[in-house]
């Protein structure tokens, strides 16, 4: 499918990318810039083949596609260097998962030269580090690639056949959406895990207890979720505008609810905890989850 | 280990003491009061021999430990209904998820020739009813019995036995103290759960976008969470102020958490996220959460 790939970033996502690549024949040659040395060595584990690289130089003028997948801090920096570096016409994505702030430094930044077109693999956990990667992270997943006026349908069409080929559900969507949606289903709720961990350590010293250990009963599983990358999620925090509204529409409801409480409110509570269950039968049957019960990872 | 056990409310907890009950042989005969019929007949699938009664009658007087089951909201029947039938000397024992509130039911509405000595096995799904139940459902899990002044020791230790031969680690709490704990540890978690899915619902309607189906980056398993039994949960939430107290905190932490988004501030926000993963650690440490990475469950 391509005669060169460069995979800038190898960790959890990049590794996966370069996985699949390999699993799936998809390029004859793999460069990878990876900064880390320890990663580096865990990714020749894999045996994919690739070569490594420490710069961007001449020796990836001619890659067909480029993949980003460092944290989205990364991006000016590496932007300059593959203007200098890149042939034109070249291919770059990306796999970030904010859109509006990505297109802001690409028109500002990029050479027309380049093509730049932006994916969001709806895939990853809580662990970082390519030694957790796996080349079926993204079968049956969402991926979203951003629709933008004047885009090279050409290479739209490539890459979305790149994401289908390693087992990703391809959907388009305007980067103003996309940053919607996911500030909802995604950056949302990381930060409210992250706020319930804060939450319950600061309880822990006002009340002087031990009470983590009573983790089983729900407090367990938010801590898997805020347990994710810091420096990916902070890149996340700072670059989605829609988090702020998501907050705002929150607290308005955790108050309502603060407030149903107080005044034993008896149906309207039971509605509003009876609505939850809609959401997550869709959610199951839209293939988000499986229905089986969880009783607790073991 | 009895001769007769009375169970009130056989769904995922009774059923299951129900299973292990007859898994590990601790009453010759056990009787079982539950009003759905559609869970009767799931009941009798488990050949447990149990004898169903409708009401409770003489025919339970000399039973020597009655386990409540059912929803807090309906302790207050129950009692007075155990109050005129049960023999002087009997134990009581309940599974409920707050303690302070029913130390005062009881104090207010026990038969004081009755002994009612709280539990509170930490275990459960988000699903309910019997067909869900487990034999093993306790085993290696904490169950809180809660201590009081003046209480019979010779049944206390009786019960500590109970639990722990159907596999819960017991663990001696005062009622302050567990709701406090649990205040934090579950009831905060789950209402968060539940406001998080609303505020998803309400985005929906406002973005007239089917954003959950999108769910897989995090949504998913709050959904989860939130799916769990509404008149369970009810009464927890009207049952322990606690509550407020941690919705207060976790408020207060939101608004901090908002104004580091909005100031940027970059050494805060990393500190405070990576400050997470020592709960996490924890958590893990203390075996209330595996360490294996979710990509979720497939």
């Amino acid at each position: 499918m391509f005669k060169k790939i460069l995979i800038i970033g190898c960790g959890l996502i990049g590794s996966s990318i370069l996985r699949a690549i390999k699993n799936k024949k998809l390029s004859k040659k793999i460069f990878v810039l990876e900064k880390s040395k320890k990663n580096i060595s865990k990714i020749k584990k894999i045996k994919s083949n690739c070569k490594f690289i420490k710069t961007i130089n001449k020796e990836i003028y001619d890659v067909d596609l480029v993949i980003i997948s460092t944290p989205m801090s990364e991006y000016e920096k590496i932007i300059q260097k593959l203007n200098n570096t890149l042939k034109p016409n070249a291919l770059i994505t990306d796999v970030g998962s904010t859109k509006q702030n990505t297109i802001k430094l690409k028109n500002k930044s990029l050479s027309k030269k380049i093509h730049w077109i932006l994916s969001h693999p709806i895939a990853g956990s809580e662990v970082s580090g390519p030694e957790y990667g796996n080349k079926n992270l993204f079968l049956n997943k969402w991926c979203v690639i951003i629709k933008e006026k004047k885009q090279n349908l050409k290479k739209l069409n490539l890459l979305k056949k790149f994401w289908k080929k390693i087992g990703s559900k391809v959907v388009l969507m305007n980067a103003n959406d996309h940053d919607n949606i996911f500030s909802i289903t995604s950056h949302l709720p990381h930060l409210i895990a992250y706020n319930l961990i804060k939450t319950a350590q600061d309880s822990e010293k006002v009340q002087r207890k031990n009470l983590i250990q009573y983790s089983a009963g729900g407090l367990r599983d938010f801590s898997r979720i805020a347990a994710s990358n810091e420096v990916m999620w902070r890149d996340i925090f700072f670059s989605n505008d829609n988090i702020i509204k998501g907050i705002n529409l929150f607290t308005k409801n955790l108050n309502t609810f603060k407030k149903i409480i107080q005044n034993k409110n008896n149906k309207k509570l039971l509605s509003r905890l009876s609505n939850s269950k809609k959401a997550r039968r869709k959610i199951v049957q839209l293939k988000q989850d499986i229905a089986k019960p969880d009783f607790g990872r073991e």
